[in-house]
């Protein structure tokens, strides 16, 4: 199969070093001279331009741009794409993607692969990145069933997880388990260098460790994203965020009031009901 | 030396092993004849017993009984403690356990090792968990330097790093980078329970990865522990969480308002802030 992959950073340099593995044709297209050069020089693509008609014999196409890029991408491939041609695309929230996109394009499938990692750029592009994690899909009515059933066997090729669900379900699922955290995260680390007894200050700086580190991690990545994740996925992780202000605050009441049994308690179905969401595919 | 360990649980146990390699007599006080028992057979101290008399000879005495027991327990050893005994403790909140007991018995060091982690009691206990750790000391006004200089010296044989600070200092900055964290994590992990669409719930399990484990794992531990800092630390705690619910509604406004630059900078910032809190006491 002749795959396209626009935009070579740690997701679309990843695919393409595993499908060119599998013996597809990649052919990858860049903004950038200096990209396109470096990823035929590490073997990620077959072929690599700045000019979209080099995707003219694309079968399928990876949108593996940032998420503020990718409807504008798709406008620009159109008129040099085949009429059968099928587009995907990676980015993390996926309902205003998906309603954008399949305006333009009937032959579009919704995807987000769950598998970056702090690093990026193609440097960052590992093979079999996507072994074992998930690989959300997210068709709609007017999918055509042949277009999600050749982006699925791709995707069951990278061996990853693959869920289906609709966009907006995708949406509000991430917002809780990845959104959410990182603004959680990032308002801890905020709230801490807040404390302006430097002697204090200094003495929380020496005194954290694994605790502080794990629930800070999230927050203290890379901005961009984290900004994007909001502004994309704005309504539900609006709507996580005041949930979790109404978690915090009955915290808050119950340290107040001094009702230990109920802080207990309610630290008890933390406790019990974390599990569920871990599992074999993080250790 | 003799030392009394009073409390055989993980640093308890841990203690009495580390001192014993270093030719300590070790001297172990239980509720439980079981522990005690269990201690002398593990080698974790010398002789144990449930009644405190053992400690008769002891020139130096570690509480390390759960912090609602400290001062209670100190009471009921006074009597038969030498005139010259030493007592310090290993409680996580310092205040007022230092305001109880420096009142009972002049001799006393508050302490506070942290060394935890997610086990507990006897059978968790092992060597050198205190190595390359933070050990916090606070002494007060009226705390006799020799009683300070005594506890410091076995603290630093634990291969510890020896902090001193002021207890209200303690409290205040493990308030923001321990005990916080908790109700924070726990209110993340609350919050994503809340989701009432069942379809929403089960794919946001599956699709939970490594940032959501990592930021719910301290608000997933010992609901007891989570229960007694907050009691015990119940004042900073507090303001603690008073100051992170601002950090909190800032990044709601912001997200509300679709200030996405200022959400850029906010994330900066903390990104840029985060290091500061991490050393290589942590990798």
């Amino acid at each position: 199969m002749n795959i396209g992959i626009v935009g070579l950073g740690l997701i679309g340099g990843s695919l393409g070093l595993d499908l060119r593995a599998q013996g597809h044709r990649v052919l990858g297209v860049s903004r950038r001279e200096q990209t396109c050069k470096a990823a035929i020089e590490r073997g990620v693509v077959d072929d690599a331009s700045i000019k979209p008609k080099l995707l003219a014999e694309a079968d399928v196409v990876f949108i593996c741009t940032p998420i503020a890029a990718i409807a504008s991408t798709v406008n620009l491939l159109i008129p040099h794409l085949s009429a059968t041609a099928i587009v995907t695309d990676v980015g993390s929230v996926k309902a205003p993607i998906v309603e954008a996109v399949s305006h333009l394009l009937p032959n579009f499938v919704g995807g987000h692969p769950m598998a970056g990692n702090s690093e990026s750029g193609l440097e960052a592009a590992q093979t079999d990145l996507f072994r074992g994690k998930p690989y959300v899909l997210t068709p709609i009515e007017t999918t055509p069933p042949e277009a999600l059933n050749t982006v699925e066997e791709i995707v069951r090729s990278l061996q990853a997880q693959v869920y289906h669900c609709h966009p907006a379900d995708h949406d509000r699922a991430v917002g809780w388990i990845s959104h959410l955290p990182v603004i959680v995260s990032a308002s801890l680390v905020a709230a801490c260098l807040s404390e302006n007894d430097y002697a204090v200050l200094e003495l929380a700086r020496k005194l954290a460790s694994s605790g502080f580190r794990d629930t800070t991690r999230v927050g203290g990545g890379n901005p961009e994203l984290g900004m994007m994740m909001a502004r994309y996925n704005r309504g539900e992780v609006l709507r996580s965020l005041h949930q979790y202000r109404q978690n915090l605050d009955r915290f808050i009441f119950q340290i107040e009031q001094g009702d230990w049994e109920a802080l207990e308690q309610q630290l008890q179905r933390t406790q019990q009901g974390r599990p569920q969401f871990l599992s074999a595919k993080d250790s």
